[in-house]
């Protein structure tokens, strides 16, 4: 079922020499299939055949690239258990979490279907022109939002389906109208081909041209390089780490013509701790967060990887319980050796830094690639003056700040890098009365979250996933939610354009009964 | 009432070394105040005040914030003639110019005004929790624009008015709630110093924050690389050359926390001329051209530089009665003697290339700073082959272009670089029966017109002022128009937030009024 070559619009095509194979790090062993790197050739007529699609691809209606997306979704569901193992054997992950991604993957596809059938994403703007006006005429302009071509999307390591091959960068941009070429992850390459095959299943079905979607496998970075230095590459989506992401950005920065990178980077997603929430719920919330920082062996973006808190004896109980509730649970297996390596490495530099104290860490034997947790503690000004501490580390991981009092807890927040969330765990009342607490965080954040856990990225327009650098290359877009389709377009005026020529959304009768600002007022009435 | 110095945010200051004087190129000689260049620490104190200020400035409400911008305009009024008479003699610009830009300045100041003061332009969007959910409850999620920090803005040669000082891109920031640090431009501080003295007197008598706004003087490159550098400053709006919006952009991606700078930069403004409209109203095309080709000394960034045709007797007709007209007309004064030396340049690096025939030269003496209008012809597979005919000549200046048929113009057009607009001159029945050239047209551009000129850019909602690289380096944002906001602003999203510490924006009972995105319906109801 898989065969290890790239789709190059709607071919399988293996000219490269370079090969590799996945890893089942539950299994500790290799996977059979071998996968062949897409070659320069492969590379570049991919996105010649991108190009070539987009003119079509763009102005299909909204309705059709609905149908396109919603028979996407319905290809992925239809390869059943076989993807579901796939899955697994290229993750270490649970079955339970391999369907729940699915179900959010073809969610993310079915909302994007149901933005563009309904259709006011477009921001459609009219200003109707005034003839007689002194001393000049006021033309009539109306504006849209149009794709801004073919778009490279790198699979992410975590989110084999979520964010990956059809995940929601792909399905924003092919929403927006853009050709999509998806670099896939080497971790999971035989994930990517099956989801591919689904995609370009959906492609023919639906009568989308070819090279409206391609599949590139690749084991190092010469590909990626490839793609986001082809001048007919227009944007380009990226999860994952900060050196991955930071290398991205700065290569489409220096082109001729600069294109916008989308990446959505690394974050340690600071929760502070208030005394009265520790003093009335300590226990319950160190439960709480023993599970969010090993969730899914602690291999999410959000994951809280740094808790503050003012020096008490209710936070000395919330570290002990916090600890103790933490070494109770069983290690899972994550998702690659290296990804284990990396894990092992970083605990180890963070454990190692001055005035830093263990507080959990599971000491059992673990079969191979399997995480162990771990929690630290350092005082507020060790932290401060340290930035190795202020690291990501990928994993089951977090550390606990006791701050001498409020001020120097928030200058530990104006210090912080940009982060994805920061969390509060307080009362009613606290928060009221810690205004500049509050906004020293939400001046780093994405997204601010009031007692509850950072874990859980929920997909619907009011989420904000980005957040002030490095938590996202681009603060003012988000990559979840059928908002993140603001990253792929770009608005055109039209001047004195004859009603007959005008695209749909924009014609005097509103045709697609969408929401426009007509002469500064929303409405849905025609012009 | 010029002092030359700078105001480092209510305090006027010089205590750089640095000196230099402004031009009056319609006397040919300086002018007398001795400006003084911000110091460097001058530039870290306008950057540090404007970062304690953007706390309280990105809390206050939109009504006050628009207090703040409709009081600037009142104080720009104020100045009245003074300022209009300060203005004409750094520009060599007529009254008449120096008052039109004047109204549209204060009606953008006006337009962001009553944006906040409508206070939909937050984007509020709502997803209400389901408590019951499974297996995990969903929570509430509401998600608001928020300022990104203090901005530098660069004030551009062309606009002292209304792409300087308190021109679009402050109005827009200060809209959004972003501190503005603005770098004058050296050709203009006289004019730059009073109107940032009308700013500061409004933020006075507004109660806004100190630092709220900066005016830096410079001469050359030093205080604009430190702004841009400077770890603070959160973003950057820039109009003028290619070479300096680059250069800015540059310096801001390799920062250790990448910054968007929203550069509006150089344009040759393609225009294509369909054969039945040069046959039937080709004289009265001519005419408007040589008028839209020689406004303002052909120093606007929509001149029409590139006009496209093919080969006809009709052309040939339209040519030569453009060059006639067009050298009926009387040259008028440039900015500066280094923007006419640039002009000289530019025409006859042009004139000098190959295949290129002069179709009108203006002839007669003028006095200094004079720009002679020139237009000139080429074949389309000599410009095809050639980009120093690409370029863009800053000034009244027009290249004539003879295509052998529509598929050269095609050509032309996919070669063409990014541009902010491009115009179609055809009748109603060839502008449907050329959707390649249209879609050709439109994929190069911000804005498309038909059977117009491209000078002349409305301040209105509809507008969209940018376009593909190099005529902006983000196409998805525009310089003009109240969605210029969109520039300065970022998303964040809270989680589970009490209603009692939301934002007002957010709030069950939308006590704002505005129109927010609630469970996927537009409405302006409570929650």
């Amino acid at each position: 079922m898989v065969t290890g070559k790239n789709y190059i619009g709607f071919d399988l095509k293996a000219k490269g020499n370079i090969t590799y194979r996945t890893f089942n790090p539950l299994l500790n062993i290799q996977n059979e299939t071998i996968f062949v790197e897409a070659a320069p050739e492969e590379v570049h007529e991919a996105v010649t055949l991108a190009t070539a699609a987009f003119d079509r691809f763009s102005e299909l209606s909204g309705n059709q690239r609905a149908d396109f997306l919603n028979a996407i979704a319905d290809e992925i569901l239809a390869l059943d258990d076989d993807l579901i193992q796939m899955y697994c054997s290229e993750t270490g992950l649970p079955e339970g979490r391999a369907k729940g991604e699915r179900g959010r993957t073809v969610g993310q596809l079915r909302s994007f279907a149901e933005l563009l059938n309904e259709g006011s994403w477009v921001e459609a703007t009219i200003d109707t022109g005034i003839v007689d006006r002194v001393p000049v005429p006021k033309p009539d302009l109306r504006k849209m939002m149009v794709p801004l071509g073919p778009v490279v999307v790198f699979g992410s390591s975590n989110f084999p389906f979520a964010y990956s091959t059809a995940g929601g960068d792909t399905a924003a941009a092919l929403a927006a109208g853009c050709p999509v070429i998806v670099k896939s992850h080497p971790m999971h390459a035989g994930t990517s081909e099956m989801v591919a095959a689904a995609i370009i299943k959906a492609a023919k079905r639906t009568e989308m041209p070819k090279g409206v979607f391609s599949n590139l496998n690749s084991s190092g970075i010469e590909v990626g390089v490839h793609l986001v230095k082809h001048p007919q590459v227009k944007a380009v989506g990226f999860t994952g780490s900060i050196k991955g992401g930071r290398a991205l950005f700065d290569l489409a920065a220096q082109r001729q013509e600069p294109i916008p990178v989308f990446a959505e980077m690394g974050s340690i997603n600071p929760v502070v701790a208030l005394p009265s929430a520790l003093l009335h719920q300590g226990d319950d919330w160190a439960k709480q967060y023993a599970g969010s920082i090993t969730l899914g062996a602690g291999q999410f973006c959000t994951n809280p990887g740094l808790i503050l808190g003012v020096k008490s004896t209710s936070l000395d109980s919330f570290i002990q319980t916090l600890g103790a509730e933490i070494e109770k649970l069983e290690p899972n297996c994550m998702l690659h050796p290296n990804i284990f390596d990396n894990y092992e490495r970083g605990k180890s530099e963070l454990a190692r830094q001055g005035g830093v104290t263990v507080a959990a860490n599971y000491e059992a034997k673990v079969p191979a690639n399997f995480a162990k947790q771990k929690v630290l503690t350092v005082n507020g000004s060790n932290f401060l003056k340290n930035p190795t501490l202020h690291k990501e580390v990928f994993g089951p991981f977090s550390i606990v700040v006791r701050c001498t009092d409020v001020n120097e807890l928030i200058s530990i927040l104006n210090q912080l890098e940009g982060q994805l969330t920061g969390t509060i765990l307080a009362s009613a009342e606290e928060i009221k009365s810690n205004s500049e607490l509050v906004a020293a965080l939400r001046g780093r954040v994405g997204r601010i979250i009031f007692n509850g856990v950072p874990t859980g990225v929920e997909v619907c327009a009011a989420m904000q996933h980005g957040g002030p650098y490095p938590a996202s290359t681009d603060s003012r877009f988000t990559a979840v939610g059928v908002h993140s389709i603001k990253r792929w377009v770009r608005p055109v005026s039209y001047q004195n354009w004859p009603d007959a020529v005008l695209p749909a959304a924009l014609k005097n009768g509103n045709p697609l009964k969408i929401l426009r600002l007509v002469n500064n007022e929303h409405t849905k009435a025609p012009v």
